[in-house]
């Protein structure tokens, strides 16, 4: 792999060796001890060194008065300290050769009161010659999952699962929600950044980096306003083809436009403008925030299709017809299947059922061994590009998935799957997560959902075989 | 209450006192097992009577070889014997003066044979002078949650809550995932009804019949295609303003088309002229199965605001710009605060918070009398309509919920509040739960869903208000 100076300036940031808390605590109502927490209980197996002038020991952890009582290395920083306190401490990481900083202190560009955005400036002159990324202000930090590192005032954030997305973010609550959503719908996670006001670290240095991170699969954004969007889509552009990237912007509404100036410090300018420039830059743009978590989770789990023709396979028919209105709408196809995949399924399934596409399986329900042929047989047509499999529970088909599971998990996806299998709760939750880690499909709750993701996944491979034809930019 | 033929005719088919299940069966591999399962597990109070000639006990319960058998009156009769034996059984039902049959037996209208429509012709043409309901064929029966009648052969269905929202279905599969969907999102429903081939019961008598239902707050329906559309829409203009009607509808593909012909034995025909036509009689129509539920719940929950000025109260600004998109997209609005409503708000809040609508109530996380005066403000302000409230869990805002709690109950809405409360599993679940069992709020999982619900309350009233300048029809 060619060199990447992002790479190299944030890899200490996410994988530090020794984590510095600066304004660690033990007391519940102050930040410092919710950091604690996330580090002690995240799963983080390198040093914590807690820094906090008034105390010798922290949650059972040595601390310390000051970064530079500590003789050891520190590679990354996390501050919760008053804003006032931040330039002065800063220093004190340039002096220690700390090698990141998570600045959580809130109290500048954000606020209500233009000394925020002087002091802002103030620590924007005194890291522009430095290399030393800094996350933040104003953020609830960042999450490396494969690294167990919980750099946020939020130790819950350490009970997603670890996997592809990376959601880089503009906004805590957002980044909150989607984390918390994702817990609910197995979304693998591998990095969250909370961007804050963004002193010296964009989206633009994010979208580098994680283009080279190993663990990260997919680049979920989200966006309220950009200050230089030139950049973003330069970072969008050099990406493309490489990574999929992911993005859903809010402020389109008036009332949106003045929260955001006051949230992070900049205008959410034009909605169409900015989804026009994105699309163009080589971003599939996302219609909501549970929108960008199925995108994401669908980049993670499964491939693009190789063509827009699908396979609908579904145990009822109404679920069906939900499915195929948005596939349509989406600019897919239902596939139309060839004489010899037709006769095939035909053979399979009882007389008087309906076979072909969507493929109404309801009168298989009890022949497990016929679903499996189905799904077979769609896998290996030629005319089919992916597959859309949707069943809903009933007593009747109660093994279901653990009649299909071996064969779907020895397929791994050859043609991309994705799948609404809905059940009351517990019923079939842990089968069909455990087909989501084993790579075997990608599943969503709804029909629609489902049909959107597969249409995404589409999209986006449509959207890069097409820049192909533009010149192509240095990295 | 002025006397309702419907609610008559249909009375004794949702509220019997003694069920025949025609081909009970103690086989798993039967529906006449699973239906008693239902039954006897749904915590049906009446008595259940199995019928099957090669029975005399099934799952512990007296079994009858046919309906005369049994001495004492039947009301209801759940059949799943084979097609064939339909027509002879029918005048049996006729003979011991069963009062409503549900006919989950499938192989009518259905199926890919010209015998399956003249069986059905043959039914129908022997129900036409009777006044016996009769729910199917091809269903997977209905469900009359406040009686804890399952007459369905789903007995998972008994584990909804029992709630306002009555949903009727052309399509097994959208009830199942509605179903196990509302289980994951706390809906109460009333009853589900799968209307299957609609032998004599379609939308309108089921309409007609729960608008008088004191147990059903709100009427949702899932369509694929209607075989006489002016009697849905009179059903419908006979309805408007006693009771709300949602509806989703599929078959705007093509192929979807195809299924719906196969599945119900009706064309869906043309979206965009239903969804005028549907509109035109007062029902509102979602946009989604998911759609769909959530304003279900907000109807069964919530009442409309009484104008478009909302108030949007939200713990980080991300949250709070998502949903103002989706309020101003719908054609609702973000409500300019008068000047005594601003100066409260601004006393309960910290200095260099944003005090205008939307609230970022971020910084009274640790205060939760204050996030109460906010609250409470903003239902007295004359100038607001309705409130969404939007809150991500943090560690430091983990009382958030139960802070609240008691304000809220007191409350009672007094205007709507629509919520998204958001945390990891297991945290706030509970709390939540019980607010909206309380009557104190409807919760949904994202900004923009939470918005789009507020936005359906609110359309729906404008649109009744709106009917009364036409002339009104008879009911």
């Amino acid at each position: 792999m060619e060199s990447n100076p992002f790479h190299e300036r944030f890899h200490a940031l996410f994988n530090p060796d020794t984590v510095a808390v600066i304004g660690a605590s033990d007391k519940p109502d102050k930040l410092g001890y919710h950091v604690m927490k996330s580090l002690k209980e995240g799963g983080f197996q390198g040093r914590i060194v807690p820094v906090n002038p008034g105390a010798t020991e922290i949650m059972g952890i040595a601390a310390f008065p000051s970064l530079a009582h500590y003789a050891g290395d520190i590679e990354l920083a996390i501050v919760v300290v008053p804003a006032g306190k931040v330039p002065a401490l800063f220093r004190e990481c340039d002096a220690k050769g700390i090698r990141g900083i998570v600045l959580i202190t809130a109290g500048f560009k954000e606020i209500d009161d233009p000394q925020g955005a002087e002091m802002q400036a103030r620590l924007s002159d005194m890291t522009a010659g430095s290399r030393i990324p800094v996350i933040g202000p104003n953020t609830f930090g960042m999450i490396n999952f494969h690294q167990g590192l919980n750099a946020s005032f939020t130790p819950e954030f350490s009970r997603l699962r670890p996997g592809g997305v990376a959601l880089v973010s503009q906004s805590g609550g957002v980044s909150h929600l989607l984390a918390f959503l994702g817990m609910h719908q197995n979304v693998g996670m591998s990095k969250i950044v909370g961007l804050g006001n963004r002193l010296n670290v964009d989206f633009p240095e994010m979208i580098h980096y994680l283009e080279r991170d190993p663990d990260t699969t997919v680049i979920a954004l989200y966006l309220e306003g950009v200050d230089d969007p030139r950049r973003l889509m330069d970072a969008a552009k050099a990406t493309r083809g490489k990574k999929p990237i992911v993005a859903f912007k809010t402020g389109s509404a008036l009332s949106g436009d003045s929260a955001s100036l006051s949230h992070t410090g900049s205008l959410a300018g034009n909605a169409a403008v900015y989804e026009g420039a994105l699309r163009q830059a080589g971003i599939l743009t996302a219609e909501s925030t549970q929108d960008l978590l199925d995108l994401a989770k669908a980049f993670s789990l499964s491939s693009p299709p190789g063509g827009r023709r699908m396979a609908v396979l579904t145990g009822q028919a109404g679920p069906g017809m939900a499915a195929c209105d948005v596939l349509e709408d989406q600019g897919l196809k239902v596939a139309r299947f060839e004489r010899r995949t037709q006769a095939t399924i035909s053979g399979l399934l009882p007389p008087l059922a309906l076979r072909t596409n969507p493929v109404d399986m309801g009168p298989a329900w009890y022949n497990s061994e016929a679903i499996q042929g189905i799904v077979r047989t769609v896998m290996e047509a030629d005319e089919v590009d992916g597959i859309l499999l949707l069943m809903m529970f009933a007593s009747a088909n109660r093994d279901a998935v653990s009649g299909l599971a071996e064969a779907l998990r020895r397929w791994k996806q050859r043609k991309p799957i994705v799948t609404c299998l809905v059940a009351p709760p517990g019923v079939w939750d842990e089968q069909v997560t455990a087909l989501e880690n084993a790579g075997a499909l990608t599943n969503l709750p709804t029909p629609e959902r489902a049909a959107k993701a597969m249409a995404g996944l589409w999209k986006y491979r449509e959207m890069v075989s097409m820049s192909v034809r533009e010149p192509q930019r240095e990295s």
